[in-house]
C-alpha cells in the first residue's frame, strides 16, 4: 500500500498523477490532504501510524516552503518521495524544489521533478518492485510501452515527414 | 522573554549573534538547540508551551532545507522570526532562504537576511518595544549608536584621507 | 492601530490581503500610498510620526527594487514588516525578495513571502497578540478555521474520491 | 545488496559516505566506478546486470552535467537514486541537480541533496526496510542516536552556556 | 548529410527550425526522434551508425534533464550540436540549459541558445562550410540577407517614423 | 542630441519609451536600428561617428545575448546607457541583464533596469542636465510630477477607500 | 567635481578604485561615507544639496539590499552611477545587483557590474565629458592605453609562447 | 588551422588547456589575445581575415560581459566556439556562460562549459574530423583512452578498496 499525500486540495492535479500511474501498474493506494502548516498533529499522528498501517511508501507533494515531504521523513523510517509542486506564488518552483530535496544528513527525501506526480508514482512501484516480481513484470512491460511510442512517432515522422508532409529521408 | 532556538548546535555562530544585541539591548532570552528533524516531537513540545511558558517571540535559525522556523509558526500563533543559514552544503544559501520564507498563506515567519542573526535579535527587541516603552528607548539609542559610528568613519576619512594620506576634500 | 502602506497604488490587489484579514481579526489598520523614490520626505514624515501617531507595526510593501521598507526601517524602531511585490517588470520576484530580505546588521525588516500580503497582516496581528490577548484568542481562532478547512478538504475526497467518483480507500 | 557508482574517481569522497552508512547500518553493497560519458557501454551493462545479479537499490552519483543516474534508471526497473556532486567547474552545483532531478514523465531518479552522499546510503537503506524488518529496525534505532545527538548538545548548551561560559537560562 | 534527433516529438516546432534553415542553405539532413530515457538502445545504435552511415555532424535536442545531446557525444566522434528546449515542466530552461552545456572535459557538446533550433542548423552548416565552398559561400549571402533585414527596417523608420507617424530625424 | 539605437526593430515597444520621455523633456533624439551582430560594420561606423555628429549620449538596448550597449562603448568615449530587453527566448532577462551589465574594467555601460527604456531615457536627460540648466529644470519639474501623481492616489484612496468603498481612516 | 559616496567603510576598497581613476583623468571628487540605513537624515540633506553644491555626478555604492543609490536617485536630479558592492553575507552579489538595477520607471539608475568601482570613475568622467573636451580627450588616450595593453600581452605571447616557452606558431 | 583568441591574458590558464589537447591530437593552431571591448578594430580584422587565412575553426573565450565569440561569430563564416570563463568578478560564471550562449537566431555560437577549454579544443578537432580521417582517428583513440582511465579506477578500487584498504565486495 502506498500512501499519497499532498498539503492542500489544490495540488490534486499533480498528485491525481501519482494515482493513475499506481491504477495502471496495479499498486494499491490510498490518498488524502495532510498539511503541515495547517494541521501539523494530522501530519505526525499520519507519519507515526504509516508503517503500523501497512503503508510501504509515502509520496508527499507541496509548493512554496514545502515541509511535508521532509517533516513526514523526520518521523517514519519508511522512503519519502517528495513532489516539488509549482504553486501560484512560488518562485518558478525553486522554493519547492529546494525546500524538498535539501534535506539535511540523517533525514533523506527521494525527490522528483517539479510537478512530477506521475514519476512519484513510478518510483513508488519501483521501491515495491524491489521485492515483489509481479509489480516489476509490470515496470518491464510499462518501459516497453514507453519505448513503443517512441517507436510509433519515429514512425509516423518516416510516414508523414515532419511538417506533414513526406520528405526524402 | 524571548525563545532562541536552532536546528543544530553548528548554527551558534550566527545565532548567538542574536542572544549578544538582546543582552546589549537588555532583553531576557533563552538559547537551546530544537531539530525540525532530528526531534519533531521536542519542537512540536516547545512551539506547544512557548507561549504559556511566557516566551513573546520565537527566533529560529535553520540551514538548507530549513522547516524549523515554518513548522514553529505552524504551531504556535505567537511571532517567529526565520534566520536563513548558510551551511556547508546549502546551493549558495538560496535553499536555506526559499523553505524559511515562502510560507504558504496563513503562517507566516518573519524573514530576516541570510546569516542575519543580529537583526533577528533586533526584530524580537522591537517587537517587545510595541508594548515596553524601556525597550523602546533602548532601540533609539542603539539607532542613535549606529548613526555615531558612521559619522565616525566620515570624520576619519575626513582627516586621514581614503588611501591613508590626507587628500584635499 | 497597523500602519499599511504600498509604493504605488497598482500594488492595492496584494496589500488589501493584509488589510483583509486584520478585518477579519478586529484589528484596526490604516492603508495609504508612500513611495521611497517618488515621495522620500513623505515616507520619512510618515516613519517617524507613526510611533507618535500610536502605530504599533508597519506593514511596507513595493516591487522591483523594493527600497520602501528598509527606508522605513531605517528611521523608525517599530517593526517593519516587508511584502516582496511581483511586479511586472520585476525578473521573477528575485529583486523584490533581497531588496527588502538583504538589510545590513542593525536595521531589520520582517520580510514574507512573495505577494504575501495575508501573511503581512497575520505576522502583524501576532506581534500584536504577544501582548494583546483578545486578539492572540482570535488568531488562535482562525488557525483552528485553517485546520478544519484541511479537514474539511480530506473528507470531501473521502467522499468523492480524488477523479470526482469514490474510490476504494 | 545495494550498488554504488560514480562518474569518476573524484566522487569517492562524496560517494563514500553511501557506503559507510550502509556499513553502519549493517547493509550489503558494492561500489565501482561507472561513467556515462567515458564508458557508456559499460554503464549500459552495469544497468542491464544490476537485476539479475542481485542489486536492489542503485546509488549513482554523478557532477556537472549529470547524466549517469538518469541513464542508469532508463535501462533499469529498480530504484535509482541520484546524487548531485558539486564538482570544481560546476556551477554551484546547479547543473548536477537540475540535470539529475529534471528527469521527464516515465523515468524517476530519486534525487537527494547536493554532495548528499550519506543521505542516499540511508535510503537506499530505508527501500529494503520497507520489506527486511532487520534493517527497519535498524533505522528506528538509528534515528534515535540522531535525536539523541541533538539532546546531548542540548545538556552541553545547558550546562556550558552558549558563549563557553555558564549564563543563567 | 546533418541528422536531426530530439528526445520526444513535442520538441518538432523548435527542431525544425533547424530543418527549415539547411533546407534554405541547400544542406542534406534527416530527422527522426531518439529518446535517451525512453530508447537507449536506440540512442546508442544511432549514435555508433551514424559516422558509418555518412552522418557529418548530429543536432540533438532535448528538454528538462536533458541527456540526448550528451551521450550522443559519449559514443561517436562526430560533433554533436546540442539545443536545450524549454519544455513544459522546466525550471524555466535552466535546466535543459546545464544539463546539455556543463559536459565534463573530454566530452564536448556544441550548445545553442535556449530553443536555437535555427542556430543550430546554422551551426551545422558552418561545420561543413570549413571544406564544403559552396555551403561556405551560401553561409556568406545568408549573412547579407540578414544585414539587408536590418537596412530595411532603418529605412522603414526613416519614413515612417517610430510611431507609425513620420519624425524629425 | 541623443541617439538611440536598438539591436531589432521588436525592440521598438520599449525603446520608444525613451524617445517619449525624451520628447515630454524637450531634449532632441534620433532612433534607428543597428544590430552588433548582423550589421556589425554598421555598428562601429555609428558609434564611430557618434561624436564628431553631436550625438552626447547613446541609449542601446538589446536582448539575449545583448552586446549592442558594450560594443558601442568600446568604440565611443561617450556615455552609454544599456537597456536590457526581455526578448521571446530570453531566459527569463537574465541573460539580457547579465550581458549589459558585467562589462570588464575600463569600458563602462550604464545599465537600467529590465526593459526599462523611459528610465534611459530620463538618465540620458539627466547627463544633459549636468550643464543644461533648462533641461535639469525640467527634470525638476518632471520629479513633482512623479510625487504629485502619487499624493493624486493618497486622496483618491482616502476619499474612496481601498475596495472601492470609504472606510473609517 | 564628482561626489563619491558609500554605504559603509568597508566598501572603501571598490570605491577608492572609482576615485584612483578620476585622478588618472585629472577629474577631481570628494568622496565620504553615507549610510542610507544608518543616516537617512544625512543622505538626504547629501542628494538635497549635492547639485547646489557643484556635484556634477554622484557615484554611490552599497551591498546586500542596497538602497543607497536608489534612494539618492529619488531625490536629487543629478545622474546617479550605482556600484553594486559583493558584501560578506550578499546571496553572490544578486541582492546588490538587483536593488540597485531594478529602480521603477521615473527614477533611473545608470548601474555599472558588480564590484565595478573603477568603471563608475570612468563613466563619471564620461558624463563630463559631453561637455568638457579637456576630459573627453584625456578619455580617448585612457582607451587607446587599454588598447596597448592589449597588443603588449599579444606581443609577448608572440615572442614567448603560451607556455613560458616559444612555439612555432 | 585551428585559431584560439582570447578577451585578456589572465584567459590563458583556461584557454591553453584548448592548445594543449590540440597538440595531443596533433592539430595545428595558433593563439593570441583579442579583446571585443579594448581592442575592437583588431578583433574585426582577426574575424574577417581568419577564413582568407586558412583558420577553419575559432576558439574564442572570454568571462564577464563576454562579447568576444559572438563578436567574432557575427563577421564570420566560420564555425566559432565560445568558451565562456569565470573570471574574478563574475556573478558566479552566469554572466560569462549567458552572454556567450544566448545569441539570437542567425548568430550561432558552440558553447562548451565554463572553463571548457579543454572541451573547445576537442570540439575543433571534431570539426576537423568531419572531413579530416587522421584527425578522426585520433579522436577515436583519444575516446578509448578517457575509457580505459576509467577503467584503471575501477581496477584500481577493486584492488584496494574505497577506504584505501581492501573490502570484501
Amino acid at each position: 500500500m502506498i500512501g499519497i499525500i499532498m498539503g492542500s486540495k489544490s495540488d490534486l492535479p499533480i498528485m491525481s498523477e501519482a494515482a493513475k500511474v499506481l491504477e495502471e501498474l496495479g499498486v494499491q493506494f490510498e490518498l488524502t490532504v495532510v498539511s503541515a502548516h495547517r494541521t501539523p498533529h494530522r501530519m505526525i499522528e499520519y507519519a507515526e501510524n504509516a508503517r503500523p498501517r501497512g503503508i510501504k511508501v509515502i509520496i508527499a507533494g507541496a509548493g512554496g516552503a514545502a515541509h511535508l515531504p521532509g517533516m513526514v521523513a523526520s518521523i517514519t523510517t519508511l522512503p519519502v518521495i517528495g513532489v516539488p509542486i509549482k504553486s501560484s506564488n512560488s518562485i518558478d518552483g525553486w522554493d519547492s524544489v529546494l525546500s524538498i530535496l535539501q534535506m539535511p544528513a540523517g533525514v533523506p527525501v527521494a525527490t522528483v521533478a517539479l510537478n512530477g506526480g506521475r514519476n512519484a508514482g513510478i518510483l513508488a512501484a519501483q521501491i515495491l518492485g524491489t521485492f515483489d516480481t509481479t509489480v516489476a513484470q509490470k515496470l518491464q512491460k510499462f518501459k516497453e510501452i514507453l519505448r513503443d511510442k517512441v517507436l510509433e512517432s519515429v514512425q509516423e515522422i518516416e510516414e508523414n515527414g515532419w511538417q506533414g508532409e513526406k520528405i526524402g529521408f
